[in-house]
């Protein structure tokens, strides 16, 4: 067996559109007072990164995971890329 | 004057490599438990979604806004990229 590639992942968990997201709407509401104007609308969720091994199976580990362990699947989404 | 074209900006804030982060170790020690198996490392951050008014300057307004308000330069680095 050759050595063992190291794939990283970036998963983005966002709280559903449908729900409240306080913590956003706290950042859009203290851009002005900073000078800064003409945002829309801002949402704040979380970027994880994992090193994992690769394999063929890679998707569904990634998947599972984030299913599982890194989203609340009732008021969360995510979504990943492989770098 | 047209209207106004509104982007997309995805922001992602991330602790630096060198400060220690105990959310993304607890995940790391938590999936071998859960059968996720080959994990190197994981890091926890925030990922933002910005939609703001477009122009000429947006880049500008965008690295002020994360350096300002959204990430803490002494402990966080931040990137971007807008949809």
């Amino acid at each position: 067996m050759g050595p063992v590639s190291v794939a990283r992942v970036h998963i983005d968990v966002m709280l559903k559109d449908e729900i409240l997201d306080p913590q956003g709407q706290a950042i859009e509401r203290a851009l002005p007072s900073l000078g800064f104007t003409g945002v829309r609308e801002v949402r704040v969720g979380k970027h994880i990164v994992v090193d994992i091994d690769d394999a063929d199976d890679l998707d569904r580990r990634v998947e599972a995971m984030a299913d599982r362990l890194l989203a609340n699947p009732v008021i969360e989404r995510f979504s990943y890329r492989v770098e």
